[in-house]
């Protein structure tokens, strides 16, 4: 049974506002909430139309019409979860550090945690302008990658003029990517989707590089932040 | 002013039988539209709140309320445009062409398309399980990149057992792609989302490749297609 006050805790969660309140966010389907129970992170309350087995003080059962009002899907799974927002480690500044200069798009966002997961890349740092990565939306794209990503929302330009590693930031009239030196140990900064990297983080970077373009001069203007992301990784992962 | 056999015309073409019947698409928003324009692209309509100054013939001027009932965005631009399918070119079989064997998820066939442009891939080719290229997600997110990729759908099947070229695809279990040895000529056959490539395709593949994966054994199981098809895009062009 699902009382008023649950529905109404965990539907506000859809907004950041009350994330930061209660410090909870949500996750939907068993598959990714199976993940998030194999991590460090801490869940708050389970809802779901099937026992899981867990701590019975955690898991509520419910009906498909109550998980119906709670869900944030078009088309819900069958089992909800309410997890605590993990407190960010130290960061580390000994490898490659992926950051973040207003991101905004939450599809992106997850990808670009899927990719730092799959790259090895234990750092994301993100500009306070970055979309929240425990909006539902970023938490369902990221596939469980979110555990094992210490994501930091900073002041960036702080961040950048403090460390000591070199910064690295994509630019459409950056140096040849494939033809730069790459070292496995600093920052790439990664831009907005429409305007590219801020002024005052771009001159915080020392290495301004760029994926070169095959197609002829009329092709697309530039490649989408979460697929030039993809292939700056690679490039720095692949020797 | 719009008429009601217009309102309807323009809304049968969210979906693919009417798209087929009609043999017209949708295209929203003045940049993507302005694209097309310029392109080889046959205009059939154009709906606007604001004059584009093109053949009086094609432009209907319309009221903000009117784009609403046409718009198929929840937040609709100035402009949607109704434009004829293109009768897919003769594929060349002289360089790299990309293959999708059922791919569905719009959003990557749109990002997919637009990496096909920038990479200078002619031609793409898609299994008929492939969503349909016309769909307003998938054109939405070509970001005009659709008018400069020729994409055919065809038996995947049927066009791997005839083709000349050697057949690479993307595998969980395949060779290393940064110490394999790749021509600029061949087939890349992408998988579907869940299921990766099917077996009846999988034993048309000479050539099994796969992105090495540097996080630790827990990390996520798979990158999503389209950075994939970003990764390795750029390790077959960037030589």
């Amino acid at each position: 049974m699902l009382s008023k006050s649950q529905i109404k805790l965990i539907t506000s969660l859809k907004q950041k506002k009350y994330r930061v309140q209660h410090g909870l966010f949500v996750v939907e389907g068993v598959k990714t909430i199976n993940e998030l129970l194999k991590s460090h992170l801490q869940m708050h309350r389970l809802y779901t139309t099937e026992t899981f087995n867990i701590d019975a003080k955690l898991e509520v059962l419910i009906t498909e019409s109550e998980l119906k009002k709670i869900s944030f899907l078009t088309t819900p799974n069958t089992a909800l979860a309410v997890f605590e927002i993990p407190k960010p480690k130290k960061i580390q500044e000994n490898s490659l550090i992926v950051a973040l200069d207003a991101v905004r798009d939450p599809g992106n966002l997850g990808t670009i945690i899927r990719l730092c997961d799959w790259f090895g890349i234990s750092d994301l740092v993100c500009s306070t302008e970055t979309v929240d990565c425990f909006n539902p939306k970023v938490v369902q794209a990221t596939m469980g990658s979110i555990t094992r990503v210490n994501i930091s929302y900073l002041d960036l330009n702080q961040f950048l003029s403090d460390t000591k590693l070199p910064v690295f930031g994509a630019f459409m009239e950056g140096a040849n990517v494939y033809e730069t030196t790459l070292i496995n140990k600093g920052v790439l900064v990664m831009g907005n989707e429409a305007n590219g990297i801020s002024k005052t983080i771009e001159a915080l970077i020392n290495n301004k590089i760029s994926i070169p373009r095959f197609g002829n001069i009329q092709a697309t203007e530039s490649l989408n932040v979460a697929t030039a992301t993809a292939i700056l990784l690679s490039e720095f992962k692949r020797r």
